[in-house]
């Protein structure tokens, strides 16, 4: 970055352009694209990615506010949102469901709204989203980009697990998350009726004078029907806030990829439109997300000031990290240590597992597509082509009684560039969902390593307890607290991945079918029409 | 060739294959592949491919054969085989239709008798067939295999269809084919029952004690439903006749291909047989060809004595060349000499077009064959696998009611495998049908360029008539007998036109019938093993 004065500078983004940015805008990431295997096999205290901030960074202006502090972030939570009613199998969840009302603090127009922020982490997501295969690619097949602030996410810090392991103090009342005990074994407290959120009617915007655009989505949650807007960036500052908060406990996906170049193209607009749908679809669906606090901010605040207060109330948070472990309350009782970590070698194996299956169908479904949209309708075409090229090579024969069997193969030829048509659609009715969804779980399944490794890390310290203990740098007390606390985290897992079990086959039956069911559709079109081709020849 | 004594030469084949061979079969040949589209470019003249033959040459000895000379080779052919009873619409044809008695001197068993023959020429055809693919490559896209002894092929020869056009005397009687005017235009003289041939039944023959190996299939005609045997070079000896005899007249479409390596492979002969059927029907169903003597010789022979008795007849046969036209007899006025250059530019450019039609369809089929059995079953295999790898994923998971989703998902893998089965195996049911007849049809539309090239010479000659009269070469009678033998030739065109047309009808219905048949039996198929699939999916 080049100061050129006046509090403004010259930067250059990951793609090489160079402009004028004010410096207030200005912060200094270190983003870190990370390959998924590669980080099961590091220590789960280096999986932290370290992101250094200046102090022109807004997020460091937060953190430094005064008004901050401990005080507790769920005060102004109303009652009885966090609190299930029952505790039924995960899927399909029923909902608790009131709007939150908010106060606070009226706060300015901060430096945050801008839509630099938009771009600003480009350089994290490598691959390019240009054109239909492009979109497929998303994410790639060897990297989920990860940015986590070490100064706001003490779950991943260098100090690891035993902040929370270790903490005199657990979290009461309100904020507690119950952990029941299903059919199925630990189970989140699910609400009466599942929240649910429709993403739609994007609008180009603009501020400071037309000088910046950007596009604003209507979010519009179930329970109040009323529409709220919101920018991709508050959808960023959302997941930065539940990483944050519940990223230790329960994988976050992350967003659609950002893109600078095109993002106002109406495809583009769509396709994140429709991911940012999914990705909300998602986040209702989780009982303990849905229900937190900021994320119901994000969709029913009321107003500007509303809105800008609960941001800063959700940046003061201080139950983030593995401190989010200090509100959970499992009914059952303790388990001990080899059964923690049994647990959590099995959901590590298998989510390794399903992360190598999800990928192969995404490597083949690329090529499919790749396939049905390329080489295949082009030789329908040609075959349609060659058809009706002979046929009217026969028109000119000059020999009468032809035109029954000229007539018919041009019918028939017709009706191969038709199928070479159909061919090309059909990705976008079926295949792109199954890619869709694969894709999801691809994400979902990216956050796995990072999640277990906090419990990893946390069953090694239990491990020590003894050795601890024995060099006085822990009481005994300590080392029961640990284990009781493993425990809770284990149940935490346990409830998680019996959401994400129920889910995924939910999901999956859900893709399974409509895949089938279109392509079922797509042969029956084609046999259809080809009977209709057939019928236009004369028996002889 | 080197011989090395003893009545053996050294001998090398196209292949580079060395080996010894009797000197008594040496036949030195110069074949060459011909590029239909230059030919046509070319001189008529020079359309004629050259075969010089030395003195070891069956063939000449043949040739050399005292006892042949100007004999009239009908002379044995029973009444009224040649005659057609009516003259309808060239398709379907009526027949005549007996079996001809065949009588004459003894012979002693000849030196063509041997395997050899089979491979003597397989340097004419330069391509490959080994697997599925190179069988359909047959005949390529470029070039028609042709060889013509210029000593028994007065059509072709230097001197042109003069030949024809100024001899003195023409064939009077049975040897008469009349070309009637039907409904299309001038048509040949059908039978009333079309002849029919069963080509089936292969066996593998040998002789000289074991060291020579064959293969015979056995030919049954529907006249007499008695079968006789004929190894293959005993059809390319027919074709030979027939194509000395016919050639000027009517395109006789070349026996497939010549093969040494593999021949005794099953999938080969079958291959072969079914061309060889495809042939024979072929020629069955043309009135001139069918009811020619040498040509009812080969389907209805009695013995082996009848069987050589009548080669030896039909090999001194010298209504051949351009002077089968001499027992063609028209029964409309004369043409004036620009309709017959009308007519014959007409069907020039036709089976030009139709011709480029026809290889267009080869190149599109012989592409989407490669991807029906290759990359596109592979896919299939692989989504269907993919699949299945996730389901057992899931089966893993130790959540408990998975079993609904991974058996239907289980299913669901191995119906896309069943899919690339069915895909990998439809090329066989449905293309190869297309592409066979498509194959038959270049063969044939490669003929026309010799066919037609007659006809331009001889239009060219009666152009030259009134400068042969002025330089005393003709009469003026010869340049009115010219005139009227070009519009003998012409009709006898005309009425060849018609049959290929009529027949091509026939042809392109059935096979684009049964091809459109056999592709909704295919994707009807698909579709109700995936409903299947679908439903085995529970509904949520």
């Amino acid at each position: 970055f080049q100061s050129i004065g006046g509090g403004w500078v010259e930067a250059q983004n990951s793609r090489g352009e160079v402009g004028l940015v004010p410096e207030d805008y200005i912060e200094v990431s270190y983003i870190v694209s990370v390959d998924v295997k590669s980080m099961e096999e590091m220590p789960a205290d280096s999986v932290s990615l370290l992101q250094a901030t200046n102090g022109n960074d807004p997020w460091s202006a937060w953190n430094a506010d005064p008004s901050g502090g401990s005080t507790n972030n769920w005060a102004s939570n109303p009652e009885g949102t966090q609190t299930g009613k029952s505790a039924p199998d995960p899927w399909p969840p029923v909902s608790h469901g009131h709007p939150q009302a908010y106060q606070g603090p009226g706060a300015e127009d901060d430096e945050w709204d801008d839509e630099w922020d938009d771009m600003k982490s480009t350089g994290g997501y490598a691959e390019s989203e240009a054109g239909e295969s492009g979109a497929l690619q998303r994410g790639g097949s060897h990297a989920t980009s990860m940015k986590i602030s070490l100064n706001k996410f003490p779950g991943f810090s260098k100090s690891g697990p035993e902040l929370y392991l270790l903490c005199k103090q657990l979290v009461k009342g309100k904020d507690r998350l119950p952990i029941y005990t299903g059919e199925v074994g630990p189970v989140w407290s699910y609400p009466e009726t599942q929240l649910d959120c429709v993403v739609a009617d994007p609008k180009k915007g603009s501020k400071m004078y037309g000088l910046k655009s950007y596009i604003e989505y209507q979010v519009t949650p179930s329970t109040t029907n009323r529409p709220v807007n919101h920018r991709y960036k508050h959808f960023d500052w959302l997941y930065e806030r539940l990483l944050e908060k519940f990223g230790s406990a329960i994988p976050i996906p992350s967003l659609p990829d950002k893109q600078v170049t095109g993002r106002f193209e109406e495809e583009f607009i769509k396709m994140r439109m429709e991911r940012l749908q999914g990705w909300m679809t998602r986040m209702c669906r989780h009982p303990v997300i849905s229900s937190s606090e900021v994320f119901q901010l994000f969709v029913t605040y009321k107003d500007e000031k509303d809105w800008k207060m609960g941001k800063r109330k959700a940046e003061k948070d201080e139950t983030v990290g593995v401190m989010v472990f200090s509100t959970m309350e499992p009914e059952a009782p303790d388990l001990d240590l080899i059964e923690v970590e049994q647990k959590c070698e099995q959901f590590s194996r298998f989510t390794k597992s399903m992360d190598d299956g999800v990928k192969e169908i995404l490597t083949v479904g690329h090529e499919h597509w790749k396939r049905c949209t390329g080489p295949l309708p082009k030789e329908y075409q040609r075959i349609g082509k060659a058809f009706q090229n002979l046929s009217s090579v026969f028109t000119s024969s000059g020999y009468q009684g032809e035109s029954a069997l000229t007539d018919a193969m041009t019918a028939a030829g017709k009706t191969y560039e038709e199928i070479a048509q159909l061919v090309a659609e059909q990705p976008r009715k079926d295949l792109h969902h199954l890619m869709e969804t694969n894709n999801e779980y691809k994400g979902l399944l990216g956050c796995f390593p990072d999640t277990i490794g906090v419990h990893k890390a946390a069953i090694d310290k239990v491990k020590e307890g003894d050795k601890l203990v024995a060099a006085s740098k822990i009481t005994q007390q300590d080392k029961v607290t640990m284990a009781k606390r493993a425990s809770t985290m284990s149940y935490a897992l346990q409830a998680e991945m019996n959401h994400f079990h129920s889910n995924r086959i939910y999901d999956y039956n859900r893709v399974m079918q409509l895949y089938l069911e279109e392509q079922v559709k797509f042969y029956e079109t084609i046999a259809a029409k080809l009977r209709q081709a057939h019928s236009q020849f004369t028996t002889m």
